[in-house]
């Protein structure tokens, strides 16, 4: 038998595997739940020995524990690092549920339970198609190494510090990630992009102390009133950036690129409706998809200054801050983007204010070129699997653990998502869609076989 | 003897009146000192009928009491509305106090209490003018009516209906107010105009709901960016404001008024020290003088959006505001300017965000010709009482009910100020420089003298 007809067979029990590993409520930000993430890393440790992995340990960290599983099997072949997370978002407002959140319930096609999609459906499938390969084959066609976390929904603050200190053990080749969304049920896609951020804070100074403007209004800079014209300054109307030598490392979209992006289905008034505006805005020669995935950004995300309670005040104030943030594309770097913008501020800030910036965060971009042999090696398995092609897609946000593991171990990531976009992630009535969770088995299955076919050096 | 000899000789006896005054803490903001606020009322009554005041009575009105006074002498001759307040500030904080702010002490040249300026010391000399009238000539030379609030340092909220509600007890030919300061101890100074207020409130609304602006940044118009790039156009670099008809109905500065301008004693550096900045700002063909009392100006005083606590969040916030005010010169009409920028801002408003303004607040400009009657009545007082001639000043900050008598009773005022720049006014350690008070008494007894010789009509 081979490893797929394995898989065919044993949906029954995979589907009751998973129904147990969703009842297991592994809230990672809600202190009572402690208990459940510790039962949910020892349940995963369990089933990844029963799928046949050797050394397979719950390691602790200075937060919740990371459940650590490896399986090599020749020298000669890849290491692929597999990594998703075991916990899950908290489940309130509990009354928007239609079936309960930890009790795992079959609706239609898809499976309903916080988690469903996020992140535990999605890494069992991967768990599953290690052990379709013991079962058959007795060992996977390449080495394994699985780290499963329990502080993704918490902002991953331990993982950093655990992959530094353990280098060796995770040393791999290339890494496998299954904690997005493909374009739709028989239309699988391939993320090979990620924005990265850069957010500084700026305050700008005027008077010491607030004043009052009857008395030095039309001879005092109000630094709100600088403020909001230096931000002016930072953008055209059509959203482009005019920060000098921002775009300067921005890769430009290749003809191939925008023609793969154009096969995303886009429904206008639908997007419209989601974003709850009338209009789109931004770069005209750039598509929507475009704009949100490829292409950098600007947003103002806070700005206070002055009186902000209800009524009027006649006060001129001493103080006015913005956060602001800009979505890089490759190779924009966090760090010198941050620079730029802050030389800028300080450059145009009229001599009748101070002007400080803070850079309070950054994640760097990431981007996998879309002729590496695990992205061609994950094509041909989701092509196999789903029975179309998958697009290649960018994607608007961060993840961070991506850039972690190009920094860390020098190792490029496999975003490979068996998701919806309807599986209302982070919200009442979670799901997953059954026909792709199997489907989702069998892209890992074919992913790992066709992997074997390269050397570990060609995925560097 | 004449008036001005019966002051001389009185200087003990009103200054003991004066601290009785100002011993009596009436904090109008407080409710504790209500029975303080009465006391005061009452008190300042039987003053007024010391002085000979045949009509002396405390009215109610839905807040702290009036105290009104009427003496009517002559029909033929004028008749002069002087308003003043007996309520004071609070006068926390207490430890700043050398001396305990209800025992007033003399230190110096200055009695120290609170209220000593503000407003209890400036209207009692008008009171001990009166009385002297009576001691010496019987009867003051002019018409008197009094108009004694006990709100001013709580908005005056229930003056305006009082007035509105007693127009005939009011009706006079010119009004007094000496709740003012002057330029130096040896240098009066005469102020006839008074900026006025337009205060708008500004929502500029993008997304229905906060964004993701990993998923939407780029192609949604951020409400906040848009704000500042609107707020932006409504100035330029050097303060002119760029509302279109903004200026149209600004008078501009004679010649002569300039020249007078240009006599009042300005330290540079004191200015920049007091303001607490490194260097001034605005319109550079006017002096720092002109721009904060005789120019137009426009401040937003208070801005926010989005996330504003402490840390990095990637939002792309749904709503934008700011309050913005602007001071207006006659004869800009605060309605009309809110209008005008009601109107810019909703033209150069992007289509991709929707814009509300509300008007939140507007006060009246106002200007007494320099030629008035009355001005030249008290130029003539205040040469004589303090040995110099007067300058005529403007006034950056409003005093509401100028404009309040100008339209219900359609009378312009003098202000005639006996108080100094450094008089502490709502600060602790308040004070009225004692040969000011006296010079004052003098200042409005020729005044009431000078204003004689004009007939009622040519007032108005």
């Amino acid at each position: 038998m081979n490893p797929l007809d394995y898989v065919r067979k044993n949906t029954h029990t995979f589907l009751d595997e998973l129904k147990a590993f969703l009842s297991i409520p592994s809230i990672s930000t809600q202190i009572k739940h402690q208990p459940d993430i510790q039962k949910a890393a020892g349940w995963l440790r369990d089933r990844l020995r029963d799928a046949g992995i050797p050394r397979a340990e719950v390691l602790p960290t200075a937060g919740h524990p990371v459940v650590y599983g490896e399986w090599l099997v020749d020298s000669t072949k890849p290491t692929v690092l597999l990594y998703g997370h075991y916990d899950v978002q908290p489940a309130d407002p509990f009354n928007l549920w239609r079936t309960p959140p930890f009790l795992p319930t079959i609706v239609g096609d898809d499976i309903v339970a916080r988690g469903a999609s996020d992140d535990k459906g999605q890494l069992f499938a991967h768990v599953k198609a290690l052990q379709a390969f013991k079962a058959t084959d007795g060992a996977p066609p390449v080495n394994i190494k699985c780290i499963f976390e329990g502080e993704e929904e918490v902002g991953s603050m331990h993982l950093d510090p655990f992959i530094m200190a353990h280098k060796d053990l995770l040393a791999a080749d290339v890494a496998v990630i299954s904690d997005s969304h493909i374009l739709g049920k028989d239309l699988p896609s391939i993320l090979y992009a990620l924005r990265g951020l850069a957010y500084v804070e700026v305050e700008v100074a005027g008077p010491e102390n607030d004043l009052h403007s009857g008395i030095y209004g039309g001879a005092v800079h109000n630094p709100i009133n600088a403020l909001c014209a230096m931000i002016a300054r930072l953008q055209d109307e059509q959203g482009h950036i005019t920060i000098p030598g921002f775009y300067d490392k921005v890769r430009d979209l290749e003809p191939e690129e925008r023609a793969e992006l154009a096969k995303v289905p886009f429904d206008r008034e639908a997007w419209l409706q989601e974003a709850g505006v009338t209009a789109a805005w931004g770069e005209p020669e750039y598509t929507i998809v475009e704009r949100t995935t490829s292409r950098p950004t600007l947003d103002v995300n806070g700005i206070w200054g002055g009186y902000i309670e209800p009524g009027a005040k006649t006060v001129l104030p001493g103080r006015a801050y913005a956060k602001i943030s800009m979505r890089l594309v490759p190779d924009q770097d966090p760090k010198e983007v941050a620079r730029l913008v802050s030389d800028y501020l300080k450059a145009i800030a009229p001599p009748t204010v101070r002007v400080a910036v803070r850079n309070l965060h950054g994640g760097k971009t990431a981007m996998v070129p879309r002729d590496h042999p695990a992205l061609k090696a994950a094509f041909r398995a989701y092509t196999e699997a789903f029975g179309n092609e998958p697009v290649f897609m960018r994607e608007g946000g961060s993840i961070p653990v991506v850039a972690s593991l190009q920094t860390h171990l020098g190792i490029e990531t496999v975003l490979m998502g068996f998701g919806l976009p309807d599986d209302n992630l982070h919200a009442p009535n979670e799901k997953l869609h059954l026909p792709n969770f199997f489907r989702g088995i069998e892209t890992a299955v074919r992913f790992y076989q066709y992997l074997s076919d390269y050397t570990p050096e060609s995925l560097h």
